[in-house]
C-alpha cells in the first residue's frame, strides 16, 4: 500500500515548524503583552453547536464524525431506505471537528459566564477543520489565531485592537494596510438610499468596486433591482473619492438618518485616536466597500491587507453584539481579530522576511564520534553534562563509521565536530571541530564544559 | 438550547494552559537537547492508512469522519438495506482522526524515505482521539508526547532514551522508576518452557503477578492449558527474586536459547552503560513482568511510573524492528518513548509540584484606570511603551467606574494599578500603587519608563 496524505492536509517538517513557531511566538507574546489569556477548546464540538451558525455552506462543509458502534441502529426504516442524506446524517452523526475559534468561545463563555471576569480578553491559536476544495495557501486543516475582547462596548478596544495588528505585524517586519469600515455606516446609507432591505445586495456590489469598476458596481446594482434613485444617492461612493472626502460627504448625507451618524461618530473616535497614538495614516485608513461578516458584524469591521504587495488579506475582524445569543445569553458585546498564519507564513517566505537562522530549522550543537564502547561512554558523560547547560548534542550511535558520521553531521548541518579518541580519553580531553571556519582544537573536558 | 461540550472532551482554562505549558515547554526543551526535531502531521488519516494497525479495539474506537456531500450515494443497495454498518462505514468515511502519532510518523517516514537523514530523531507533541469510554484522566482527547529514533540498531539509543526520561522528569522534580524488560528475554523464555506459542497468554499472566500473586498466576497459565512442566520451568519468575538474581538464573537457563541470549545481552548492555552514566539503580530496574507493546516492540520495553506514588505509567516505549513495513518498506529499525500528560499533569497537581506562579496563569503586569478621553489617551500611549518593552499592560476600557475598575483587577489579579488623572496629565507623571505591599507612588513617566 503507497501512504498519501488525506487530501487538503499537510505534513509539517522541522524547517517548516520553525519558521510557523517564529509566527506563532510572536503573536503569543504580543496577545499577552496586551493582557489576552490563551483558551483552548476540543477539537470537536457537540453538532448541535456548530450547526446553523455558519450558513447552509458551513454546515455543509463541516467535517462531521460518524457517531461510534452501530450509527445505523435506531434511523428510522423511512429515512434509511430513501436515503435521505440530511436526516440521516443527523442521526449517524453527533459530532463535528471545530470549523472556526468563534463559536467554540461562545459556548465557553456561555457555560462559565459566572466565572468570568469582564471584559474577558482571550487568545486562541488551535487548527480549525473545513471541507473545503483545496489550493494553493488553502487547506481543509489550518491554524486560527484569534483574539477578542467580549463584555465591553468601550471603543478603545478596538483601538487597542488597532495597536495590536500593528504591533504583532511590525514584528514580524511586515508593512500593513489596516481598512476600517463602520456595519453602522453600510445601515445608513442603505436607509438613506431607501434600500434597507437590500443592505447585502448592495454592499456585495459594493465590494467589487476594485474588481469590476464603477460601471461594474452600478450594472450589478441595477441586476438586483435597485432603483436609479437609489443608485444616484450611492453614486459618489463608486469616485473613489479619499476617505476624508467621503467621511464630509456621509456627514452631509446623514443628517437625520441616526445609525449612520453612529456608525460615524465611532469610526471617526477611533481613527483619531488611533492616530494621536503612533498609527499612521498610511497604516489605518476608512474604507467604504469593506463589507465582510455583515451576518455578524454590528460595529467596526476590519481587514490586514499587506502594504505595496498584492495579497489577500491577511487578517480581519470586527465588533459583534450578539455572541452567546444563540446559546441563550444575550447582551454580550465583543470584539475580535484573527491572524491568516498560512498566509503571513507565504508572505514571510515570499519577502524573505523570515530570520536567517529559521532556514537551518532545528540544529544540534554538538555530534560526538564514537570510537567504541569506552570512548562513547565518555562522550555520553560529556554529553549530558552540556544538555542540562541547554546545548543540545547527540553521540553518533555507530562506532567506527567515520563516512556514515559525517554524511549524518553534513546533512543535517551541525556545526560542531567532537572527537574523542584514546587519547582524549587517557588525557580527558576533547577534540572540536569548527565545521564553519575549519578550526579545531583540542582542549581540557573541564575547560570546555566551564564555557557554557 | 443549553451549550455543553462533547462528552470526553475538556476546555482548559487559562491557569490549566499554563501549567501544561510549563510541562510541554520542559519536553520540548529537552527533546531538543537530545537533538529530536519536531515534526507536526494532519488531525486526520486516511482510514486505509490507520486501519488494522491497532487490533481489531482500535478499529473499532477510532473517530471516523463521515464523507461530505452525499455520502451514501454510489453505495451498494444490497449493503445498505441490510445495514451491513461494517462493508457501509468503509464507502461512507474515508479519513479518520489520528489515533496514535506512531503511526502517522512510520507514514510520513514512508513518504520522505530520501529526504531524511538516519538516524532520524523526532519528536512530536499532538493530540490523538479515541471514542474510549472516559473516566478520570482518560478523555477522548488527547495530548501525546513522542520521542522516538528511527534508522539505527545501536543500543547507544536505548541509553539515550533512558537519559532523556531521567533528565525531563528530573526537570519536573518528579522522581521516577524505569521499568526495563527484553522482547526477546520473553521470548526466549516461552522458548525454554516450549511454550513459544502462547507467548501472549504466558505473559498476559506474567504481567499480572502484582496483582493476584504467584498462585494467580499459575491458575491462569493452567486455565491456558499451559502444561505443569512448563509452568515448573517459569516457576522461579513467580518468586519476586531480585532482580539481579533473576539475570542470573536466566542466564544459566539460556545457555541453549539464542533469542534469550540475545535479549540479555542486550538488556545488561543498556543497564551497565546507564548505570556507568548517572542513571541510579533505583531510577531504572530490570521487571521481567514488563510485556507492554509486545505486538509490535522486539528488543527493549519500556514502562515509567512515579517513585513512592501509587499510579500508574506516566511514559513507555520500546525497539521495534518494524516501523514501515506495512507501508512496504522494511528494515528501519527504532526506539522511542513517550510521556503521558494528562497524567504527569494530575501527578504533578496531587504532590504540589508546579511552580507557584503559575496559579495565577496569566496576569497583566499594569492595569491603567480610565478618568477620561485625554487621561485615557496619554495612558494607552504609556501602555504602548511597556509592551513594546515586553512588560503586559491594559487600559480599562469604562471611564470613571472605579469600583467596576477594581472588582476586575482584583478578579484577574493585577497587582499593578495606575492613575493618571488630571494632574498626572498636567505633569506628564504617573500614580502607580501596588497591590501587593499598599505602596504607591507617584513619579515622571520617564522615569517609570525607564525602569524597564
Amino acid at each position: 500500500m503507497k501512504p498519501a496524505l488525506a487530501k487538503g492536509t499537510r505534513d509539517f517538517s522541522p524547517a517548516e515548524i520553525a519558521k510557523r513557531r517564529y509566527i506563532i511566538q510572536g503573536l503569543q507574546k504580543n496577545f499577552e503583552a496586551f493582557g489576552f489569556e490563551p483558551l483552548e477548546t476540543p477539537s470537536f464540538e457537540l453538532l448541535s453547536t456548530l450547526t446553523g451558525k455558519y450558513g447552509e455552506e458551513g454546515d455543509r462543509l463541516m467535517f462531521k464524525i460518524l457517531n461510534s458502534g452501530d450509527f445505523s441502529s435506531g434511523i428510522d426504516e423511512k429515512d434509511w431506505s430513501a436515503r435521505d442524506v440530511k436526516k440521516i446524517t443527523q442521526q449517524v452523526s453527533e459530532k463535528a471537528l471545530r470549523y472556526d475559534l468563534t463559536v467554540p468561545f461562545a459556548r465557553y463563555v456561555s457555560m462559565n459566564l459566572s466565572r468570568l471576569n469582564f471584559p474577558f480578553r482571550r487568545y486562541q491559536i488551535q487548527p480549525v477543520w473545513r471541507a473545503d476544495r483545496p489550493q494553493r495557501g488553502r487547506y481543509r486543516e489550518f491554524l486560527q489565531c484569534d483574539a477578542d475582547i467580549v463584555g465591553s462596548k468601550s471603543l478603545w478596544q478596538e483601538i487597542d485592537l488597532i495597536l495590536l495588528y500593528q504591533k504583532a505585524f511590525s514584528d514580524l517586519s511586515l508593512p500593513i494596510r489596516i481598512h476600517i469600515n463602520n456595519r453602522k455606516i453600510l445601515s445608513g446609507l442603505a436607509q438613506y438610499a431607501n434600500i434597507s432591505d437590500q443592505l447585502i445586495d448592495f454592499t456585495t456590489a459594493l465590494d467589487k468596486l476594485d474588481k469590476i469598476g464603477e460601471e461594474g458596481v452600478i450594472m450589478e446594482l441595477r441586476s438586483k433591482n435597485i432603483s436609479e434613485e437609489s443608485i444616484d444617492k450611492l453614486s459618489f461612493l463608486f469616485k473613489r473619492h479619499d476617505p476624508s472626502r467621503v467621511l464630509d460627504l456621509l456627514e452631509g448625507y446623514f443628517s437625520s438618518v441616526d445609525i449612520g451618524k453612529k456608525g460615524l461618530e465611532e469610526l471617526r473616535f477611533v481613527l483619531e485616536n488611533a492616530y494621536a497614538l503612533e498609527v499612521k495614516e498610511e497604516n489605518l485608513v476608512f474604507d467604504i466597500t469593506l463589507a465582510r461578516g455583515l451576518e455578524y458584524y454590528t460595529g467596526a469591521i476590519f481587514e490586514v491587507k499587506p502594504l505595496g504587495v498584492d495579497s489577500n488579506s491577511i487578517g480581519g475582524g470586527g465588533r459583534y453584539d450578539n455572541l452567546t445569543e444563540v446559546f441563550g445569553i444575550k447582551n454580550i458585546s465583543g470584539v475580535g481579530i484573527s491572524f491568516g498564519l498560512d498566509r503571513i507564513y507565504l508572505l514571510l517566505e515570499a519577502l524573505g522576511l523570515f530570520p536567517k537562522e529559521l532556514d537551518e530549522g532545528f540544529v544540534t550543537d554538538y555530534l560526538f564520534a564514537n570510537y567504541g564502547l569506552r570512548e562513547a561512554l565518555f562522550s555520553q558523560s560529556i554529553i549530558s553534562q552540556l544538555r542540562v547547560k541547554g546545548v543540545s548534542a547527540e553521540l553518533y550511535p555507530d562506532t567506527n563509521k567515520m563516512k556514515k558520521f559525517f554524511a549524518y553531521s553534513e546533512k543535517k548541518k551541525i556545526k560542531n565536530l567532537v572527537f574523542i579518541g584514546e587519547t582524549e580519553l587517557l588525557n580527558k580531553t576533547i577534540t572540536i571541530k569548527n565545521q564553519v571556519n575549519g578550526f579545531q582544537e583540542t582542549l581540557p573536558v573541564s575547560e570546555f564544559l566551564a564555557q557554557f
